[in-house]
């Protein structure tokens, strides 16, 4: 009996429509990242299981997918009452979980090869074990651009600038680009009196947005930080005014931290850059309260909200100073952001901002009326074809009405008639499908009509 | 200790200058299937296992990657002493291992969302767990476009345009799209007396190459076909002569077999549609040897091959009756093809086809003379950008040999001097990388001769 076909939990089919607009995406953010120097990477889809174990904590090392060894893969099975060793025993690969480490992995290994400071951009997806929700995959796509082997802050900058020019291109009405420095959570994090609870204070005031100001203070008593100098971190991170008067006030706060001042000359120097690079759309926003739950962030962390939605972040990113020391290589800095494909996808079809023609690839259906004008619409159909114009010729003689149907569900903008008549004085019609609107026209005018 | 990080044999890390050169061949793919009126789809990496295994032959069965399942997989594991009934039992999903049956799974699926003639092409990685050896890879991307739901020939004149088109625009030299169909094949099997007999008949004339006159007639011999009738296939698919002295021949010879008369009329149909379509560089060749291994095909088959180079085919195809049917959906004819972009990519690097400027994204690097002209860098640097022109700021003020072999080492085409009295005079330094030639330009001049 045949199988009814499926496919696995929090995996997805994207039909043409989807996939269109999902490459309108990727083709705005890749043109971008061109435009601002960054080359394309590909790193391949399974990698060695000892490449990605132990780098996403405890809670990722279980959600990783697992690739059975082909062949007699027990002979070497030692563990088989117990399946986390066992699948050690039996894997040796594994699905990328995400792009960085695959990153750091690619930089070790060519680094005498590569060209640094070293800007790439890769767009490949990943696959995660998670419990399949809303909005949350199994495989999803990730969207990266990182530059390392530079500590330079104009790469910030231009950061700033990429994510004002990608969502501008992309038309969202409004944007937030929030901006902090984890040397000035540090400085927080010294003048409260917990010098050594970096990790602990940025994971708490990262939930900020999911469980509220009462919620983070609790999570911070929780974690064994004084009620007092909860308050005192809130007393900062609450702090509203311009950004000049954010980093003054932050001047006189975290005076006793060095490395908290180290922070703020950054990002002054950050946004002294950016004042000369283009502007677009967005709010750049100086956000006392932004933290990143990354642990491997060390200086400057981005994050990007859209306006009218109520949705998460749709991008992230930011400076680490060292992402390659876990593959023997130290001291390469570097900074990158990621876009969030999926759910940029779903602000703009919240908001209705995908433009109408980008769901058909065909412009032109050339209706069949038989055998007799099959020569000239052969003819035709190449010549438009070879004029760059997406062309399809209905493959039979059908009724009109299911030629006319077929190119109103594959929204196909334009049909063109040729009958006999039409053969005989080389005017052929050519029909507006949206407004029903049909002209007698010589190919040569359709052609220019069509290319306009 | 740190690792020393590798990735899994047989499969491959693309670094920036294989991957625009890919991307190279991706997009002129991409955009002659769309010019016909291919609209792209996607389907996940994992399928269900069920939907994949029994699909490829026993010998597939056991190259497909299996995922292990996650969490306590073994509970419900019965066949501890048996991997290949464990695998099973232990692994729900695996990695697709071609696009044609998930692509059959995604038609039955969507059936009810999809338009019939449903086009689409789909550009995915496929895995493999065969040896990895020269050329053959774990993971590698296949190039598909398809037709389903018509049986018009017009789809096989349309793939001889397509794989004429795309060729061309790749600037093969040379390059033979072979035609031939199975039924005439089948005709073949009837007129030497193994009517039942196609599938190894088929099997064995495609080791052609391989083996040698000689070998195929031992095989044949070996699979039951007795010598004699191994000679008179050979009788038929050695006769040399124009295509229309071809179907005259074997109008001749399989004049009593229905079936073979059928396939000698499909050919002949397709030629007549293909002289009005647009012609290229490739030549159409009705090969009557050409039989191709996979046994799905039911009508035209297509192989191209690449003039000057000794490799295998780089593209291949053909028309099936029923790929559906194993998903409980019959009935549905199509025609496919494929084209082998890793063999694609070997043949234009063997005959130097790549043009010079593909391989980098960057076209103009500013040189960093530090603070003092920092400001108009950044803003010209913007400019730049805003004109649609990929620039890059090196981003310290170091030595210049330094910043000049970073343009050289990135093959970035242009540099832009900007020093104090550049400032000052608004006339900056653009040197061609490549002539060494250095030219004082206004920025609107540079702007134009850039995106010239």
């Amino acid at each position: 009996m045949a199988q009814k076909p499926s496919i696995p939990k929090g995996t997805r089919d994207f039909p043409p429509a989807v996939m269109m607009r999902r490459n309108y995406i990727f083709d705005t953010i890749t043109s971008v990242f061109q435009t601002y120097g960054y080359a394309p990477i590909q790193t391949p889809a399974m990698e060695n299981l000892s490449v990605l174990t132990g780098k996403y904590g405890e809670e990722g090392d279980r959600l990783i997918f697992k690739i059975l060894n082909n062949g007699d893969f027990l002979r070497k099975a030692k563990s088989l009452d117990d399946p986390q060793k066992l699948s050690f025993e039996i894997c040796d690969r594994a699905l990328r979980y995400d792009l960085t480490v695959p990153f750091a992995r690619f930089v070790v290994q060519h680094q005498h090869e590569l060209t640094f400071p070293f800007k790439r951009y890769q767009i490949q997806p990943v696959y995660r074990a998670d419990r399949p929700q809303k909005g949350r995959y199994r495989e999803f796509y990730q969207c990266d651009a990182d530059v390392v082997g530079s500590d330079s802050l104009m790469f910030e900058a231009e950061y700033l600038a990429i994510f004002d020019e990608v969502l501008s291109r992309l038309a969202l009405p409004g944007f937030s680009i929030l901006v902090n420095n984890r040397k000035i959570l540090q400085g927080y994090a010294e003048v409260v009196g917990y010098p050594d609870r970096l990790t602990s204070i940025c994971m708490a005031i990262d939930k900020l947005d999911k469980i509220g100001e009462d919620g983070v203070k609790k999570e911070l008593v929780d974690r064994g930080i004084a009620a007092a100098a909860a308050e005192q971190v809130f007393d900062i991170i609450q702090y509203t005014g311009t950004t000049q008067e954010k980093l003054d006030f932050l001047k006189e706060k975290l005076a006793d931290s060095p490395i908290g001042m180290q922070g703020i000359e950054e990002l002054t120097e950050i946004f002294a850059y950016h004042q000369y690079l283009p502007h677009f759309q967005g709010t750049i926003e100086f956000d006392l309260s932004l933290a990143r739950g990354l642990d491997y962030y060390t200086g400057t962390i981005f994050e990007v909200k859209a306006h009218g939605v109520s949705m998460g972040s749709i991008c992230g990113g930011g400076r680490y100073a060292d992402l390659t020391g876990v593959f023997g290589m130290s001291g390469v800095s570097g900074v990158g952001i990621s876009f969030g494909a999926a759910r940029i996808y779903d602000v703009m079809n919240e908001l209705n901002l995908f433009p109408a023609d980008i769901t058909t690839t065909t412009k032109v259906l050339l209706i069949n009326f038989g055998k007799s004008t099959q020569t000239v619409c052969l003819q035709t159909l190449g010549t438009l074809r070879q004029a760059g114009i997406s062309a399809e010729y209905y493959p039979d003689g059908v009724k009109l009405k299911k030629q006319f149907t077929y190119a109103n569900k594959k929204q196909i903008p334009f049909t063109l008639s040729i009958g006999d008549t039409e053969a005989e004085t080389g005017l052929f019609q050519l029909k507006n499908m949206e407004s029903g609107e049909q002209t007698p026209l010589a190919l040569d005018d359709i052609i220019a009509q069509l290319n306009a």
